[in-house]
C-alpha cells in the first residue's frame, strides 16, 4: 500500500541532488536508473525477489546502488560489518542462511576464505535481465537485517521492516523539521542503522546525502564551518574530534548548519557545552538496532536545559521505565512503537522481540519529572561492587571532565573482596598521574565508585560505529 | 499502536503555543487539559467512547476543545456544515444516526427545530465524570465524518480514519517541510477537511494555529505582510482578495511567510503570477473529503514552471488517469494511498469507496510527460455541446484573465440544437459589456466554447469553503 521509496522519490523530485561523494553528484533519477539496472543484473546472477542476501562493502556509491537494487527486489539484506573478524562474519552468514553474499571487490579479503561471494564488479558488468521491481512495498516486509553487537553470548540478527524504517524517518522529521536545503553528512557506516537510516530519510525527505568513505575530520570540519551540510550523525568520539578541530582552527559552525545527532551511547555533558560555544547544535539521541534508529531525541529547544538527557520519545514512540513508580527511579528502559523490530532471524527466530508489546532494551535509565529520558547505562556493563551498583558511564563522564583526559572507558574487574571493582582505561592528551586522577575522582564520586585501577593506553576498543566496547577493555590487559 | 496525538503532543512540547485566537494563546498542555476536562463533561452527559456524535459551531477555540474531547473518547464526529439549510442538516443527522448533537449556543438556531442538541455551554458548565481517555489510537478508527457537497443526488458521509488523517499530514510535511517557527493561519471552516486538517497537522507537527472565526481580509493581509503566520490554506476567491488587498496597500509578503496552499478547485494562473510578484508563494493543491485533504500539491520549486498544475502526488499517494495510454490524455482521475477513505456511512455504507484499490474521483484531468497532474474539471460539471466536451474551468480561466472580471462561473444551459451550451456568470470589478467579453473569448477559445449567454451578477454561489458551486449557477436565473 506504500510506494517503493526509490521510484516514488525519483518520480517526485528527479532532478534534486540525492548523493554527493568525492565531488561528484547523483540525482534521485540517476540513483533510480542505476539501482534498477543493478536489480536486473542481480536477477541475471540468480538473485530472486525477497531472497535473503548478505552485503559487504565500504561506504561508497556502489554500495548504495547495490542496496537500492536489493530493495527494488525486496530482498532481505544482511548488512555485514566491515570491522568484524572472519570468524564473526562466518557466524552471521551461517546464522542468516543467506542465498548470496555480495561483496565489494575491495572487501573480498575480509570474508571467510571458503565463501563464494558475488563481487560488485561482476554485478556491474553483467548484462541485466528483465526483473520484477516492486512498485509498492508491504509494511511488514523485512528490508534489512543487522546483527547487534551482542554484549554477551551470540549476536542476534534483527529484522528491520519497511514499516520500521518508515516510521522512524517520519517520527524524526516531526522532531527535527525539514527544508529543501537540508544535506546530511554521512560518515557513520552504512551497515549500521545510524548510516542506513540516513539513506532512508534521504529517500523519504528528498534531501541530499554527502557521503564519506570514512570519517574525514578535516573534510567534516570544513563542511560544518562552511555550511556545505546541514545535519550529521555522530558518536561521542567523532563529536569530540569535531569540537577539538573547530576549536584549534578557531572556526565556528556555519549558520546554515543545523544539527549533529549524537548517538551510540552517552555524550559527555561538557561536549554539549563546548558545542554550544561553537554555535554547533548537538542533540543527544537514544536508539538501537532493534528500533531502526532513534527512539528518543533531545529537541533543539531543550539541548542546554536538559543536559545529559536523550530527550523525549519521538512522536510515534513511547518509553517506560520498568517497575518505576515515580520520576527519577531507575530501571530497565522499555520501548513501544511502530519502529520496534518484529523479531529476529536465525537461531533467535523463535525469540519474541517484545513482551506485552514492549521492547525490553536491557538498558538502564530513568525519566525525570518532565518525562525526559536519561540513559544511565547498558545493563550488561553494570558493575556491582559490594552490593552497590556502579554505572561505568558516570565514571567516564567524570574522567572526561579532567583536562588531561582525551578518552576514558570503565569496566569491571573481578575482586576477591568486593566481587567487582571499576577499572579505568585512559587515553591522555596531556600529562597526568594516576594519583592526580584518583584525587580528581575522589572529589567528585562516592568512594566505592573511584576506579581501583588506572591503565594508560594509546586508544580504546571501539566497534564499527566507533562505540566504546567496554567488554573488550579487559582484553587490553592481556 | 499509535499514541493519542493530543496527549503525545502535550507530552512532547507542553509549553509551545498551539492556538492563537483574537490575541489569546493556548499551549499544547492547555489544549490537552481543557479537552480532557471536556471529555469528562461529555461523559457526564452520557456520551460514550466510540459513539457517533454530530458537532456544529463556528470556528473558535471552544469548538476545537469539543472536537479534541471527542477524539479523546474516539467518538466518530459528524462535522456539520454551518452554511447548510435546516433541511440539509436534517438529512445528515438522520442519515448518520448520531447519538448526540453538540451545538455551540450561537448556532442553535441553525438546527432543525425538533432537534434536542446538547449546547456547548451545558457541556462546559457541568461537573465532569471520570472517563476512559484512549492513550493509543487504532489506525482504522473513524475520527471524522464529512458529507461531500454531492453534486447530484444525496450527499454521502465520508469516513476519515486516524490512519487517513495521519498519512495525509505526514505526506504533506515531506512536501512542504517543517520548522519550529511555523504558524498556520486557519480561516477555512473547521467542519471542512481544509480546516480540520490544519488542526491535525498542528498536533503532529507541534506548530501553532492562528484561528479566525471567519475570513478576515484585513487581518490576513497584515499577518502575511508582517510574517505573523507562515502558512495558510485558501480557495481561489480568498486568494484573489488577498492579492488585491496586498496590491492596493502596496504590501508584499513577509520573507517569513512561506506558503499559501490553494485548494478547493482550480486557481486561475494569473493569480499565481500576481502572487509571485508579491513574493507570495502559492501552491495549487488537489484534494477532497475522500482523501482527508491533499492528494497532490505543486511543490515550491515547480510553482512557476508548471503553472496551472496541481503538482505531483504526495509521497505516499499514487495517481492514475483512467484509460489514458499516454501523457496529456484526459480521463477520470484515480487515487490510491493510505489517505483514501475506507468508505461511507448511512445509506451509502454498502458502497465501496474504491475499485481494485483505487478511488474513482469523478474528476477529469491528465498527467503531463513529467507526471504533473492537471485537473481539468469535475466530471459532473462537464458540458457537452454538439458532441464536443467543454470544461467550465477552462472558460472561467479565460474570463478571469479579462481586466474587468472579478469572478466568473460557467455552467451548461440546455439548448435545442446543441444539447448544451455554456453560460457565463460574471461579477465585474469595472465596466465591461457582453460584446467586449464575447470578443475577448473569441480571440482565445474555439468558437463552440465561447459562452452563449452572459449574466452579470453581484456574487456567485459558493459552499461553506467558498468553493464555486456550478450547479447552483442556473438557479440564479430563476
Amino acid at each position: 500500500m506504500y510506494p517503493n521509496w526509490i521510484l516514488q522519490r525519483a518520480h517526485l523530485t528527479p532532478t534534486r541532488t540525492a548523493l554527493n561523494y568525492e565531488g561528484r553528484n547523483w540525482t534521485f533519477e540517476e540513483l533510480k536508473k542505476i539501482s534498477v539496472e543493478r536489480a536486473g543484473q542481480l536477477t541475471a546472477l540468480g538473485v530472486k525477489p525477497k531472497e535473503r542476501v548478505a552485503i559487504l562493502g565500504p561506504s561508497q556509491p556502489r554500495l548504495i546502488f547495490m542496496m537500492f537494487a536489493c530493495m527494488h527486489l525486496q530482498c532481505e539484506m544482511v548488512m555485514l560489518n566491515r570491522k568484524l573478524s572472519k570468524h564473526e562474519l562466518e557466524y552471521q552468514i551461517e546464522d542468516a542462511q543467506v542465498e548470496k553474499v555480495l561483496v565489494d571487490d575491495e572487501d573480498l579479503s575480509l570474508l571467510p576464505d571458503h565463501q563464494k561471494p558475488i563481487l560488485f564488479s561482476v554485478v556491474e558488468s553483467i548484462m541485466g535481465q528483465p526483473c520484477e521491481i516492486s512498485k509498492e512495498w508491504d509494511m511488514e516486509q523485512t528490508i534489512s537485517i543487522m546483527y547487534t553487537s551482542g554484549t554477551t553470548g551470540y549476536p542476534k540478527g534483527v529484522r528491520q521492516t519497511v514499516g520500521n524504517h518508515q516510521a522512524s524517518a517520519l517520527a524524526s522529521v516531526l522532531n527535527i523539521g525539514l527544508t529543501e536545503e537540508d544535506v546530511w553528512l554521512c560518515a557513520v557506516p552504512l551497515f549500521h542503522i545510524s548510516g542506513f537510516s540516513i539513506l532512508v530519510r534521504s529517500l523519504l525527505y528528498g534531501n541530499a546525502v554527502k557521503l564519506y568513505k570514512r570519517f574525514d575530520i578535516e573534510g567534516t570540519i570544513m563542511d560544518i564551518a562552511d555550511g556545505h551540510v546541514t545535519h550529521m550523525s555522530a558518536v561521542a568520539v567523532m563529536l569530540q574530534r569535531i569540537l577539538q578541530g573547530l576549536e584549534e582552527k578557531g572556526l565556528k559552525a556555519s549558520p546554515r548548519f543545523k544539527l549533529i545527532l549524537a548517538g551510540g551511547g552517552p555524550v559527555p555533558e561538557k561536549y554539549i557545552e563546548r558545542a554550544h560555544r561553537l554555535k554547533l547544535m548537538v542533540s543527544q539521541t537514544y536508539g538501537m538496532t532493534e528500533t531502526s534508529s532513534q527512539t528518543a531525541t533531545l529537541s533543539n529547544e531543550d539541548a542546554l536545559r536538559k543536559l545529559g538527557s536523550a530527550g523525549k520519545p519521538l512522536f510515534f514512540n513511547q518509553i517506560q521505565i520498568s517497575d518505576a513508580l515515580s520520576p527519577r527511579e531507575m530501571g530497565e528502559i522499555l520501548i513501544r512503537g511502530p519502529h520496534v523490530t518484529p523479531g529476529y532471524i536465525g537461531r533467535f527466530s523463535e525469540k519474541s522481540s517484545t513482551i506485552d508489546g514492549w521492547l525490553h532494551t536491557g538498558d538502564i535509565g530513568y525519566l525525570d519529572e518532565d518525562g525526559y529520558l536519561f540513559v544511565v547505562d547498558r545493563r550488561s556493563d553494570l558493575i556491582i561492587s559490594g552490593g552497590e551498583n556502579i554505572y561505568p558511564a558516570e565514571l567516564e563522564n567524570v574522567l572526561l571532565s579532567h583536562e588531561a583526559v582525551q578518552e576514558a572507558g570503565v569496566c569491571a574487574i573481578e575482586d576477591e573482596t568486593w566481587g567487582q571493582v571499576p577499572a579505568a582505561f585512559i587515553v591522555l592528551k596531556s600529562d597526568a598521574t594516576e594519583a592526580e586522577l584518583i584525587q580528581f575522582c575522589s572529589e567528585r564520586l562516592a568512594k566505592y565508585k573511584v576506579p581501583r585501577y588506572f591503565y594508560f593506553v594509546p586508544n580504546l576498543p571501539r566497534n564499527g560505529s566507533d562505540k566504546l566496547m567496554r567488554r573488550k577493555l579487559k582484553e587490553l590487559l592481556q
